[in-house]
């Protein structure tokens, strides 16, 4: 299968591209680097040192003689799009192309409309460039649970049947996000099912939970095949940074209460995910989607969990509880579905100490490059970050 | 009441700004002209002739001695947007400054980024603004009735109570939007929920039905301060259409059967509704959602009654069936509510035949202005416009 994956440099996209790849498909790349862009504007890093993606493309042709083509460029130009496309000829869309960190999203409002703009004309894009050279072949976009926000009902994969003054329908499930961010992937969530329906295209939507891990069986062959691993307020999430947090000294930080709860896979199951979803596509017309995670955490819990494994390794590890920069309830029902992957065949990777533990040495390792000044959460979603001239 | 009409140039806008000057609201209007150069863009213009802003606003002024203060210029410009409510201080803002066409957003791939960037860029400055410079200012942002779709279930104002597995909710109603244009309303509009839930703001989400006539007591007391009034396939809608066909001895054009139902309203009580939701404000924190039409018709419904009333006057009014260039049903259910603003106080100015007699006459009186090319559908939902490259 041609398999074109959007964002490919990135957190998710780089693993996926290397799982299929692997597993024989023709892959091929377009990211336009932005990921590395936002570490600069930022002032931060990945705690893992990570190659260029030729560097990285080079290594896994010489270690496994598989090639992976690159198209660098940016989505937000239909021009470099549309002739990636034409070149390519994808079977499959893997769509991971996006500004992806609701702090970044809450920095200011230029960061707010950076974020929506960004991520909408990417995916229209994509939308009328498959309309254009590739009507058959499949989208798979990485939307996120965040779009569901915490309702008071079970939360279903995509649509709910509503029965109503004695009429039933089955509609989109309606969509509370919890930042600009996720603002932008419910937009893009409606885009694509108007597409599937005015135009027929195929399109699975994976409404993916919190990933923790880094790495996967490919990205550990080589140092040059390394996976990001952040660890900051802005792109860094809940298990990974407390992971870091530990190696490094510094202390848990839970945001408010920590009854948070939510969604979570490791990156292993991601990158099996997105083959699942290759390997079944959808029907013309048809916009799935998959609630992609594999169990439901507390805030807390996982600090807990990582707490206990780190002082079992020697390391201290308090947990504080910090101001919540965010806007969301502490405390509440959470019960989501997440069954269609798992009917595809995925066999989750359950957390386990053997990952934190996994992650922790990770951490230990490079806990010299850790900048401390990083973790401290700034950007606030009432107000964004101190300093900024928010009106710009 | 210090009132700001973004858009106020437009064809809601600008009956609605003279609405509250006449009522004795302080009034400005803030407009960046865009609708007059799409006309100049596609070739089409105002049936009735209108003036300038300038030459509107003056009349205005001579006729009752009442200043509408004008800011020109594009909200998606924040500098703009932000020195507007510096220096007007409005406590209530009037949004009507959109893209709001859906087939104009249908023309083809730059048509649907423009209309959607447009909408949103627009809206999320209008948002940041009134954090940063009116955080106790309501909002009043007209939506559209088209962001619900055609649901098998019966259509409430915003919001919805689930009941599902033994749990209850109150969610917002699932959006199914029919255009890239009625997509950016409903992208607004989720916008705009988290706004208010987050920074306090107050908002009021006016979801408008399909509005016929074109004149008010006010535009009507001097040809300088006359509405514009739109038959074209891209900004012409239903009844107002029919109205021109028939006075210009065109056949009125039906899309499909013409089953298609949607709510209508008379352009005097949307600047009614407006006043309304001026003088009550929603609470800081609460996005209200009231559904603005007053009656249900199916298209084919209108054309009939435009018949009729066409064929007492003399006028021929052959009906034909077109290939209809939307992807919509033509037989469906729709039922939808709207009792909030009767609740408020509107007294419905409901379709009568002497409003369609009024619209005839205006037409027929301008009847050598119509250029019966722009009447037929050329955009459709599948391709948009043949000889655009669709692509660009």
């Amino acid at each position: 299968m041609r398999v074109l994956v959007l964002g490919g440099d990135g957190f998710c996209g780089w693993p996926t591209a290397l799982y299929l790849s692997q597993r024989g498909h023709s892959v091929a790349i377009l990211d336009n680097f932005s990921r590395r862009r936002w570490d600069e504007e930022l002032g931060t890093a990945s705690l893992v040192p990570i190659a260029t993606l030729d560097e990285r493309v080079a290594t896994w042709r010489r270690l496994t003689g598989y090639d992976i083509a690159v198209f660098p460029g940016d989505l937000t130009d239909y021009e470099t799009t549309s002739a990636a496309f034409e070149q390519f000829h994808p079977q499959a869309i893997i769509h991971y192309a996006e500004q992806r960190s609701a702090p970044y999203s809450m920095i200011d409002r230029a960061h707010a409309v950076f974020t929506q703009v960004n991520n909408i004309v990417g995916t229209l894009n994509v939308l009328y460039a498959m309309r254009e050279s590739a009507p058959d072949a499949q989208l798979i976009k990485l939307g996120t649970m965040g779009e569901y926000g915490t309702p008071n009902i079970a939360i279903e994969e995509g649509y709910i049947e509503i029965e109503h003054e004695g009429r039933k329908d089955v509609l989109p499930y309606p969509k509370q996000p919890g930042s600009m961010y996720h603002l932008s992937k419910s937009h893009d969530s409606h885009n694509i099912l108007f597409a599937c329906r005015v135009w027929g295209l195929r399109a699975t939507d994976l409404n993916q939970g919190v990933v923790y891990n880094v790495a996967t069986e490919e990205t550990d062959q080589n140092d040059a095949l390394a996976n990001r691993y952040d660890y900051d307020e802005v792109f860094g999430t809940a298990l990974n940074r407390f992971c870091a947090e530990a190696a490094s000294g510094h202390t848990l930080t839970v945001y408010g209460e920590g009854g948070q709860t939510r969604g979570f896979l490791d990156l292993r199951d991601t990158v099996r995910c997105l083959e699942l979803a290759v390997l079944h596509p959808a029907e013309a017309g048809e916009m799935r989607v998959f609630n992609q995670f594999t169990e439901q955490f507390s805030v807390l819990d996982l600090a807990e969990r990582v707490q206990r494994v780190a002082q079992s390794m020697g390391l201290d590890a308090h947990i504080v509880h910090m101001a919540n920069p965010r806007v969301e309830k502490e405390q509440h029902f959470y019960l989501a579905k997440h069954t269609r992957l798992l009917d595809l065949g995925l066999e989750p990777h359950l957390l386990t100490d053997e990952t934190i533990a996994s992650l922790l040495e990770r951490a230990r390792r490079y806990r010299d490059r850790i900048d401390l000044s990083q973790i401290a959460p700034t950007v606030t979603w009432r107000r964004g970050r101190p300093g900024k001239d928010e009106g710009k």
